[in-house]
């Protein structure tokens, strides 16, 4: 088993390495990369579909949709309006690893890209250990899920800087209950932010937006 | 690389040998098992209470809840009338293996039982290549899940016999679609035998409870 922990120790070693290099890299150009995370069918591609739909006009989004199989949802991000969406297939890997984002930017043009979202294959565990050399994780939670998921799964919750609760519009149809869940989440993670969206009837995306549009008001942009 | 293939390979094939032997001592006893797969909030859990609540005055189930971390679920089993249950806390793995049943079963005593159900970790992904020494792996998915999961996950779908679609009281929510899900998922694997339920208004668990008599009446006890 040791020999096992050793090569384990090492592959994470080189993905640290290689995050460091995409995260500085990104930086330069004045890029902000988020990693979306959740289980799946939480509404990744839906929440993005919504940002690309409303924000596309102000705001230039790449996005690089990770799979284990098929292009689905690259496919749904570029009927959205996504003019610069690659699709990652990971073929058959739980998660997604610096090395594969790292592949992909090699010939990927970001030319005036303000922001990057990396959405993450549908897993609340193994992607919580693989830093892709984003700004931060987004942790998605549907209301379907139940309330009980960040002590269930806190590596995920702990390792995220935004959470956001999606399908609202189903709250009364379990015994979910909004204040369980962030209570919950805090335990886990005090500072975490906290969305509350509805991806179907739109509810509470406003506030998602109008977070998206600020960072990159505030963000620097590095002399060149 | 290499390395590292050679360490998983090593270690799955001593999971294989594990499990092999989980199958034959259980089998001497006449237990039938079954490994519980699906993303987080499917429903695992639930389907266990009902099915506790329901057959354990005629069936002796005993039950192993598998969470990487909190014993919640293994007391939501308790509750639900479970009187052989035992959490297992992965401590942070993203699915279960053979060695953790293997020392679950060395001090569980099975006098009697008729159906050993294992609730796997929440993950979509990697519990598909771990056998646990079940009979079968029974995998759900939740209408609030999306109907492309078994194109995305292709993997659990296949090497699972039984697809239990659950929260059936939700269709008309979202656009999933239920004849879409069962065609994606007899793509992926014809032979799936599909039941369709709601564990909180029970609709539907009538054929799962049927059939879990029928296994158990079917099933030829081993002369000893």
């Amino acid at each position: 088993m040791t020999q096992r922990i050793e090569v384990q120790k090492k592959v994470l070693s080189e993905n640290d390495r290689l995050a460091d290099g995409i995260r500085r890299r990104l930086k330069a150009r004045g890029i902000t990369a988020y990693n979306l995370v959740s289980s799946p069918g939480s509404g990744k591609t839906s929440l993005l579909e919504q940002t690309l739909k409303n924000l596309a006009a102000e705001l230039n989004v790449a996005l690089i949709a990770g799979d284990v199989q098929t292009e689905n949802d690259a496919n749904r991000l570029r009927k959205a309006g996504g003019s610069r969406v690659r699709a990652l297939e990971t073929g058959g890997s739980c998660h997604l690893d610096a090395k594969m984002i790292d592949r992909v930017l090699a010939d990927f043009d970001l030319a005036g890209v303000h922001l990057l979202f990396i959405e993450n294959v549908g897993n609340l565990v193994c992607p919580s250990g693989f830093d892709l050399g984003e700004d931060m994780k987004i942790v998605l939670l549907s209301t379907t899920e139940g309330d009980d998921k960040p002590l269930k799964y806190p590596a995920m919750f702990r390792r995220s800087s935004v959470l956001v609760i999606n399908k609202i519009d189903l709250l009364g149809t379990s015994d979910f209950e909004l204040a369980t869940v962030k209570k919950n989440a805090r335990l886990v993670n005090p500072d975490l932010k906290i969305f509350e969206v509805s991806c179907r009837t739109g509810e509470g995306l406003q506030s998602w937006f109008a977070w998206l549009r600020s960072v990159v008001e505030q963000r620097t942009i590095p002399a060149h």
